[in-house]
């Protein structure tokens, strides 16, 4: 996946930057920051004495030749870093509305006062059974049976199916690093969006025009992006593979039904 | 318990009132409103075109010789009022974290696009045992077995019994109508405060004092009223009384021996 580029990185820095937000790996583009990647964040926000909130929530979600790596645990970083993590992308429970942030005292203490005033508390059976399931897979990390092993192994066969897929109908997906999402450029698929309200990016007509006419639904990319960076994404639609085999296979089914009517 | 003064409170209405917070059975005084107290709030909001907010959290919890009575269901208030419910207190889960507001569609539609743009869902395994949950209770309402009326049962001799240890010590609790909490004037016990931080409202002295020289902890009343009220209760603290019958008697041995101390 592409690299960042050091210098215009820099350039989104000033005396003022108060902090950054990191996502790693990446949602929605699957990006897993390497090492000499975290390094120049790491000096860019020692540098400018800013903090960073790392979104790490697919931490365990990392696919063959790539690694997850902590930001925190790059020298000076732990003490200006939060590591926010997930029950929900971590044990595959989204429902549960769990997760954690992991930081300095003098970082968290205002998190608590944050969440003392806001949320109160979570859920507290869910977190017993959150607790259990760390204990549970903490013992057996060598083990493939744990599940910080076997989901990324599960997905990643999903991942190169739906990469497959997408390729068969001559579409071009970012392989995903990490995560269990894939964008890909849909416009090539060109379909007749002329009922659509017209007052909308590209991606969203598609969207919704996809899930009324074809049953099968994505999320439009541009809603991840800021005005400046809108338009370069508005050709691309997320897919998630994180799905029963008969979920993708039925995708599979409208998918190539879909390009041989085209063709 | 007492009533409101009908002029004192339309006296805090004006033109500007866009909505008020009922609250009924009330926490901390445990008032439950009456059908007459609540027919003038209800004139108030329809003369001032003014939305109610009640939060019924306590609903079921309310004692012999009271009604709960819900302000939604009086002439002209369905449109104007959300109703607050909770799952802690309904089914005494309050781990859980889970509650509903009842209302109609042109006010609803508003807090589901904080709800969709705040904390986005509820857990999910949760709001299934819930629905369960209402599921058996609302087929047997005729039932003593039934939660909605077992737990206020068996909450009134808590009840009952907390206020005549209360009494017992020479204290004056105001006796809850309704809710889980009781609240009495504690400056009677005259306890030294003298080691404890000058700058706080005298309840949150005695509480904290009380916390830790007696092991009986309860919450300070000012904490819940603004400015121009607070020094008419900082000689109040509440105490909750949905405890275990062993925890009730483990407050009432330190509540005796220091009353027997203090003579």
């Amino acid at each position: 996946m592409e690299k960042d580029d050091p210098q215009e990185l820099e350039s989104k820095f000033n005396s003022k930057t108060k902090a950054i937000i990191l996502n790693t790996p990446h949602n929605p583009l699957g990006k897993v920051y390497n090492k000499e990647e975290l390094q120049v964040i790491s000096d860019l926000c020692i540098k400018y004495d800013t903090l960073c909130i790392s979104d790490e929530v697919y931490e365990w979600l990392v696919y063959s030749g790539n690694k997850h790596l902590k930001i925190a645990t790059f020298p000076g970083m732990w003490e200006r870093t939060i590591t926010i993590g997930s029950a929900g992308k971590t044990f595959s429970v989204t429902g549960w509305k769990l997760g954690w942030s992991i930081g300095p005292n003098h970082l968290i203490k205002h998190l608590q006062t944050v969440q003392q005033n806001t949320i109160y508390t979570c859920a507290t059976p869910l977190q017993e059974a959150l607790a259990q399931a760390f204990w549970i897979d903490i013992k057996r990390m060598d083990d493939p049976e744990c599940y910080f092993n076997s989901l990324p192994k599960e997905l990643e066969v999903k991942r190169d199916r739906m990469v497959r897929l997408l390729e068969s109908v001559g579409l071009k997906p970012i392989v995903p690093d990490g995560g269990y999402f894939i964008i890909a450029d849909v416009s090539l698929l060109d379909p007749d969006l002329s009922d659509m309200k017209n007052n909308e990016p590209y991606d969203y007509k598609f969207v919704k025009w996809m899930t009324k006419h074809k049953k099968l639904s994505a999320i439009p990319v541009s809603a991840f992006c800021n005005s400046e960076t809108k338009s370069q994404f508005e050709k691309f639609v997320r897919f998630c593979f994180i799905k029963k085999d008969s979920t993708l296979d039925a995708a599979e089914e409208i998918i190539k039904a879909w390009s041989v009517q085209k063709s």
